[in-house]
């Protein structure tokens, strides 16, 4: 593998790499049944695995990949055309239709095109990103390719290279096939034209993307054949090194925590402000107003917004959401209730299950409970491997990030109760045969943890309150005053970011 | 409730209903309260409810689900916007996204507007029906909403209705303002202004989808305050009356079977066909090539497919797919392995998970095994009771015959081995320690049960086996002729869907 971490500039590659016929079939028949012999253990491992092909048009991407799944089970992998884009991954943050590409583990992706080239040059306006989504790109990508092999995906890049000459008289080739004409469009002959301008964003992005964990792998494709051989070469070396890793894990330190000192902001937070009935009567009315006319401004100016609530059991956020939504036009917000994983969101990335209910743009989504629960519950309750939950604050501090730069505005809310008044809530829940339901033993179990729970939440707060992504802390020993508090933080926020 | 299957044609129904604003605050506040009671109630019954909101421009459709959600939990109600058809949606028969709205058990979709205004006059191109599915519309349409009830789904069907002048007057009010002028286009003027050609077809639409089970509801809404308590009434009846037919489940009567005689089919049909190791391979050759074409024809003319492999342990599902697919472009066609449903399947309809995975224009999707599980191994293994498996048949036969309307090509395959040739393969399986563990304890259980599967095929094969979506018994006693068979079978096929 000559590519470990930073890789050759692309212009000091050499073109003229060939093989001949004979050679080519004894390698590839082998190679063939390795891959075959691979593709069974990968599902033994439950492996997840991407393999990312990237390069000039007409380098042959599609042909490559058709002799790659040539000797896989056609059951456990699936190929991703990515070169559209659609209306709906138009409308929110570019990594978001890539999140839904994912793998189940054991299965491989195949992804024809990836979200490398989205900064490309010419084409913002096809892929529209934001000027920040932009200036975020490389920082948001190398994220996500480290959250994907921190969760024990493995991911190959492949890049098909083929030079200007090469490709022109690719180009010219198949437009002289009628069955082939309708695979060249104006595009391809601009990328030929601009051919050097191409490679220096190809050698930016790949000197930039390369890691010692996700490095990229040129591929000199003007052979066919030598570039078949090559592919499969490192997809088997990449699959096999990784196996050997799953079969002999290296101890992972874990940080020793006695270390960590996290300041103590729950314990000293308010929980009693008041408000009086007509006040809140009136205020709400106010604010309520106001929620729906800013979800159609909105609408209109195609901005998007993401709320979370977390809190206490029986700090109420049940209530205090549908006060939240209730006056807004329904169709331009949802409200996503998070409770235990399914079997189906478990054989994914934790984010996964998140980043697929994220807005379009001119929507806004209520979580009910969120992506804290890694840094929460699982790490309280023992879940989850500290080494584990504890790369989670990095891992939400990015996606968020990602979200501001799409635009998207994002509050994140703690109802904040004290013990005195969650107990009266839980008797009170007790005693009402209507309410009885909302009352479990988890409730009961989860306030002798107290202490626990307040400190992981404290460390929340000390890591991820961002600026684009403040967490605020409502005061909800009175339900109504917290109600209208968070009214009044999301109008003033949307205010703000539309004005 | 007045309208009880077949309602009242759209000409005839008095739209000078009205109701003042005192009357309207108190019954208004009664029936909030209520449907927030039902909501639970729904909920702890785990009783699945759709509400389609169908009616004219500007007769305030939007209002009235905003006022319909208002006392509803916003955790557990969704709202999905259908009126602008999406590219992925235009490429698949036409009742495919809406499968993917079905709400999960215990919860609420609402659509605004719905899959009965798509074979509306003068829209054909917006929303791409081919002229099977227009002629096939509501056949398909009765046939979906059936097979949701009788899943135990509440579908809940309102119509609001304004007449010609109201509405060109909604209109000139919404476009004097200019915060509301972007919500009026030229087609809504071309709706108001061929007034009577869309009053025939929505009393088309009503006389034509309104059953027993399914009827629609007209709602008045000239006067918005009328309309309201209408709208609300009508779901708060439709949901205690349902919920009371989920207390006192009427006895549903199971079709004696010794009066049912099947043909038997099976037991009789060759599993013996044999082919030279020379002529395979060349054979194998042939039909690979010309499936690569017809795949890239299929993608160039828009065409789909979809394969449905059913079989006996052990016959070589696996292989054959492979063949089948290995040597077309993979950006063209996915295989999909079903299991047992995930507790996220389980909570809709049973078709949902097959549905939402069906082929786009251009594309082939291979099942390896499918929804006939309903009828075979649902029915053997008693995991599905009798009334149920038994509907199945219909249901699978008007499912395939939306996707045959749509211009998908359709077949099925059911490879055939005997007794003795599957106890060699299992033996076989067991022996070699790389295909051991295809072998697991619940594939002899199986086999105990031959008689029992044997006869539940050939009561899918007399039932299901249709010119729009043949089955094909494959003699694989010898793996390679089942291969070449179903190659040539599929080639054939495509080629006769394309000529």
């Amino acid at each position: 593998m000559e590519n470990k971490g930073k890789s050759k500039p692309l212009s000091e590659v050499k073109l003229n790499k060939k093989m001949d016929k004979s050679d080519y079939k004894n390698e590839l028949s082998s190679l063939e049944d390795r891959l075959t012999y691979l593709q069974q253990k990968v599902r033994n491992a439950n492996l997840p695995i991407v393999i990312v092909f990237e390069g000039w048009s007409a380098s042959g991407k599609g042909t490559q990949i058709a002799r790659l799944v040539n000797p896989l089970d056609p059951r456990y992998f699936h190929v991703h055309t990515t070169g559209r884009v659609t209306e709906d991954s138009l409308m929110r943050p570019f990594l978001w239709r890539f999140w839904s590409y994912l793998p189940r583990r054991g299965e491989i992706a195949i992804l024809d095109k990836s979200w490398h080239r989205l900064n490309m040059p010419g084409h913002s306006d096809e892929w529209g990103l934001t000027s920040k989504e932009s200036h975020g790109f490389y920082y948001d990508v190398n994220a996500f390719e480290r959250q994907l092999t921190d969760d024990g995906l493995l991911l190959i890049k492949l890049f098909f290279h083929i030079g200007k000459k090469e490709q022109a008289s690719r180009f010219k080739k198949l437009e002289s096939d009628p069955t082939t004409l309708w695979r060249i469009n104006n595009q391809d002959w601009t990328q030929n034209k601009n051919y050097d301008e191409n490679l220096r964003f190809f050698e930016k992005l790949l000197k930039m993307t390369s890691t010692e964990q996700n490095p990229w792998h040129i591929i000199e494709s003007e052979c066919r054949r030598h570039a078949t051989v090559k592919m499969m070469q490192t997809i088997i070396t990449a699959i096999e090194t990784k196996l050997e890793e799953i079969k002999n894990p290296k101890q992972l330190p874990t940080q020793d925590r006695a270390n960590i000192i996290i300041p103590k902001v729950l314990e000293n937070a308010s929980v009693d402000e008041n408000i009086s009935n007509e006040r809140y009567k009136e205020q709400l009315i106010h604010y309520q107003k106001k929620m729906h006319a800013l979800g159609d401004k909105m609408y209109m100016k195609r901005r998007s917004a993401v709320i979370v609530y977390e809190g206490w059991d029986a700090a109420g956020k049940g209530g205090n959401i549908k006060r939240l939504t209730s006056e807004s036009d329904p169709r331009c917000y949802a409200v996503i209730p998070i409770s235990a994983p399914t079997r189906t969101e478990l054989s994914r990335h934790y984010l996964w299950r998140f980043m697929i209910h994220m807005p379009k743009d001119g929507h806004m989504t209520v979580f009910d409970r969120s992506w804290y629960g890694r840094v929460l519950v699982e790490r309280v309750e023992n879940l989850t491997p500290q080494h584990i939950w504890e790369r989670g604050y990095q891992e939400i501090n990015e996606m968020e990030q990602h979200l501001a730069n799409h635009g998207t505005t994002i509050l994140k809310f703690w109802l904040h109760v004290d013990q005195d008044e969650q107990l009266a809530r839980f008797k009170n829940r007790q005693d009402d045969p209507l309410k009885h339901h909302k009352i479990t033993d988890d409730d009961w179990r989860n306030r002798e943890k107290w202490a626990q729970y307040e400190a992981a939440m404290d460390e929340v707060l000390a890591r991820t309150h961002t600026p684009h992504a403040p967490w605020i802390i409502v005061e909800s020993n009175q339900k109504k005053y917290s109600r209208i508090k968070v009214l009044q933080t999301v109008t003033e926020a949307l205010e703000e970011a539309m004005r």
